[in-house]
């Protein structure tokens, strides 16, 4: 049948593994998000326990404590969160500095760092942007200076995802601020009782309100020589950049599965829901709405799917990626506004998924580089 | 110059009330917002320090303790509130019960209420809609039966503006079941110290957070006689359907002040901003967005101000007023998201007031009537 | 490469095929064009030569003289000439009409008719509309009657595709007016020396200039008792209904491919075009444009491409392809439409192919089923 | 009532001039529309029965041989002709013509020109763009030299609007290529018998198919010294700038008249048409869309009539009249699309006036300045 939104890139044993985190989801997860929502984190707890269920690094081989999975793992944990509006554990950003450290980590740090990471006692962050830096990684002021040991940063970061409860953070510093890309490199920092580091509180925001999104600051923080992530100075802008069609992927991917969780809640909604002596769902308006939304869904569900069969086969180029992400937030951020606009004043309710959907929406649009630096990218390969 | 967005309905005299009120809001207002956003309302203070200044029942005639003004008097508030995101009082809805009492009320409720309402002592609320009733009068199941003294009045509301601090409340109810328009009164409930009336916790939601939304419930609440608005049962609907146009303009009027708020925001903002080493507004895509967003404040100032200009005359029919709570309500959504997007990550975190605007923004194209009745009522005039 | 447009479902046998196709194309159908826009029609001289060749037909068994192939030989003829707006031959309805008589014909008239029809012989028509009946089936009026040798058929069609040209038409009538669906059958009129047949003048439209769209008249037309589709009275409605998913996936397959050459067309503008001394394409505005149409493409691409593989396997449901055809022909309109501005004045001149594309594009979403026919079609299956 | 769409700045004398402009439409004009779109050209004929009329030039003072009226009497001119499409006679390029004469013209020029423009003797045009210059006057290649007795011209000019039928042409010429903008001059060649002069055929465009756009060939043309506009040379690029808000404004007007035009055609469409057993009108859909449209429609109509009003008294500066030019031109797009949307397959046809007005309505968006021009210019003004 046409509308249940199947995944090309699923199978049998995919959605056994898909069960298992829903049941974590329902379990573990969902019960404490209204804490979590207004705490602003999900504590550490939830970590450990999604590690001990296997749902972290799900792609990551298991030479280093991963699940052995690939991005069909990943996305799994992604899109039943999505489609719930559970934000609180980013799982991509600490997907993807594990991946920095498999791609480009010494055997040392793939040793030390990755299966702690798995296992959920290190929340993995990235600090790049910083006040006043949005994409352009040219502008990073923060200084790391050699010591007699390693290196000792200096800087702050800003809209730091998993911030508050991060571990291990990966921080973009200028090593040599009269270059410029090769004068980027990044340093691993563990935050356990590192000197000089600290966190602000969360930052209050729209959406993802269970998201530990922070700001981080380094005042003089101390790190040994081998936590230059790769061992080598100045790689950093070329660690950044090689990972782009994966990271930008996730949103859509991402966007999909949210889009999904909206027209379902809603289709639910405006079935129960009496207006004017019959259910909404009778109104051809709102049949047409839901057409158009459902078409939207298809045609984007087509488009992701393609994208992950090519990453999976290692043939995602960074344009297309950015692409997924461009025209997979975009709907997102359309589809969503006009399922609320059908759940009439429950949708501005926070008691209401929609609308905790529509402010979490507005940020795909925003993070990961917004939809003005997509068109940047896309335009370029044209 | 053509960038001012002047009013066509202004002149000296009131931009000198206008002063006022800024520096009530500058003084009074704004510094307790972070607060009252925290807690779901202003308080009753701040409410009464308005009353002192003359800032409320601005439009009601002096004989009755108001400002003897006109409806500029009220829109100069809902503008400067609007166009800072300051949404905790809503003086709108205060304004429409006045008017109420004075267009239906009896002599005695007029003399009763309205010095006390134009004095910030007695804060008012209407409460019509109900769980499960939207726009849709008829539905409606809160039930007043005769008494000996009076009503009593059994049922709940929701959605009530102003519910939490309220004084004086107009409960839409049923007199008479078996009828339909005609089967509906208005009751006036003082709530302080009625027995059987008890408020929800303020409702949580995702913008107006300093607004006091909620739910009301009326268990066997006793009213005498009197409290019958206009004295005369089985007017409730016509009462309601009276002074639609009123209504309507008020959020065309807020939608237009919010629009130019976000504008000159985000026209401070990316000036100042730097990307890839020049100012953020030197951006070809910046420029065409902000001339975009100025040109639809342009056409919607020329269409609100001959709506306002019409409602001074008394001309403003219902049909017209509702296409202004469309268009404006409509053109904010569009406007404050294309503002938002310009400020990138920022625009995601509540210490910026365009974050505030985006949220707020979401629910005037669904509260005093959403968008698809505003078409309803449109197409049944063409 | 990103942007090459690939389809899933092409092979390098199918590349063959359509160098064939655009070899025709550039030798045969496009020097006339022009003189054909004029006349209205293409003349049945372009027809026989593109049955010579082998290009109608093409997915009709060659046991009934067709090409042997499959949907994507149809597919390949209808992409190239929507990527160039050579909308004079609809070989999509000829191929319906041949459908038609594949599906549902006795076995005497897939022998008589087939094989002229892949010659080119016989032009194929479908008479469903008539004046004042969109898609509304149950109010078709033309009757055919029971003669002593077969039927007679008295009614009038408009909007009839291959009008002019056709030699076989497949006329929707009543054959029993007291009854509704069971009421509609479909008979076979051979035009040539049909006594009481008459075609208007070619209608004059907006766009599809080369093509055509006529009015038919029957004026007791008499055809024989075995012109009856299938040889079953009442048949009609359901075999108008059996192959829909084929019919709108065909529009959707010539959206993606006008959108294709209209973009291909712009980007080479753009790159001549010198606007204040640059390139027209080192406009930011410019740029964005072409990465939001490309990555309009791209999805598109994939839904379309999915929807093809699906179709191939038989499992393409009707909803679906409703789909394909609603967002196709939609993403079509707001493609050329932007397209056509990037070409100033030059896109307002029937010399550029951009201005042709863009009226050419209006009927999409108007013909096989409107849009809102679509969104019926789809609000159904949800 | 709400939907009359009236006019701020009208009044009863005005209403009986322009029954008298749709007399002349009715009579002289619109009889004569089907063959003129076949030609290419209204004809002399016409031109000068509208000025026996007193319909050109009505804005010029009598002195001069004009109506001695204001924007106004022009307007009505452009209201009646773009709300029934017909395109045939450019009266407001007429106008800007005589405008420059007015304005910049020496006591000569004006005495020789303006009576005969009044009478529709000689039709005015404006030479400026040129093959590949768009808004571009820095890129302008005709070029003007100096003789004994005058000026030489040579250079072609395209989209020249009343280019065939044209007997006053204002050629914008470099007259000095070592300056910018004070290196153009405005000269006038009176195109009857002019040695060297030639007019391409009509060029066959989308729309405005009765209007004579042409290509203009300056073969060594020559002219006497007079024939310089204001007799100074080096003026040209001021001249060109100074009558901007009247212009744009021109289009804004034009615009709205064909929105109304289009609503009302589309509102006596939908009311007659039936589907599916009830009028088109009593679908939700078709109801929601023609409120959706009444709205724009109002919305502009205040916007243009304040820009009107403005005029009237010298008020509008260009970016506002930009506004009005882009805000226009979009919701006319719009608008004009979701009207022909609603006819179904009658919409596509040339026969119904909504086809006319779509393809009319898409040069809006370009001629004049485009979308992007114009928000340029806003852009500027911020």
């Amino acid at each position: 049948m046409a509308l249940e939104f199947k995944r090309s890139w699923s199978d049998p044993e995919l959605e056994l593994y898909r069960q298992t985190v829903v049941r974590f989801i329902d379990e573990e997860l969902a019960p404490g998000d209204e804490e979590a929502r207004k705490r602003g984190h999900v504590g550490h707890a939830v970590w450990r326990r999604a590690g001990e269920l296997g749902l972290l690094c799900a792609d990551i081989p298991d030479d280093w404590g991963g699940g052995g999975g690939d991005f069909r793992h990943e996305a799994v944990v992604y899109e039943e969160m999505a489609r719930r509006s559970l934000t609180g554990m980013n799982t991509s950003v600490h997907a993807i500095v594990a991946h920095y450290l498999l791609n480009h980590g010494t055997e040392e740090q793939k040793r030390k760092y990755l299966p702690r990471m798995a296992r959920g006692e290190l929340v993995g962050a990235i600090a790049m942007t910083e006040p006043g830096t949005g994409s352009d990684l040219q502008a990073i002021r923060t200084r790391a200076t050699r010591t007699a040991e390693g290196w000792r940063i200096d800087g702050s970061k800003t809209f730091i995802t998993n911030g508050y409860l991060a571990g291990l953070v990966l921080v973009v510093c200028k090593t040599d601020p009269a270059q410029r890309a090769r004068g980027t490199s990044i340093l691993i920092v563990e935050t356990e009782g590192a000197r000089g580091y600290s966190v602000s509180r969360v930052l209050p925001k729209m959406g993802l309100k269970a998201q530990d999104t922070s700001e981080l600051f380094f005042d003089g923080v101390e790190v040994p020589g081998q936590n230059l992530l790769g061992g080598v100075e100045g790689q950093g802008f070329y660690q950044l950049m090689s990972d782009l069609p994966y990271e930008r992927l996730i949103i859509g991917v991402m966007a999909l599965a949210a889009m999904e969780g909206a027209y379902h809640a809603t289709l639910d909604y405006v079935r129960e829901r009496q207006v004017f002596g019959k259910p909404l769902v009778e109104q051809q308006n709102t049949r047409f709405k839901l057409a158009e939304i459902a078409t939207q869904i298809m045609a984007g569900r087509a488009f992701i799917d393609q994208c992950v069969d090519r990453l999976l086969r290692g043939e995602l180029d960074t344009a297309t990626a950015s692409m997924a992400k461009l025209w997979g937030s975009e709907a997102q951020g359309r589809v969503v506004d006009e399922c609320l606009q059908l759940f009439g004043g429950y949708g501005f309710m926070d008691e209401y998924v929609i609308s905790r959907m529509y402010t979490d929406a507005r940020v795909q649009r925003i993070y990961g580089g917004t939809s003005e630096i997509m068109k940047e990218v896309i335009a370029r390969a044209l």
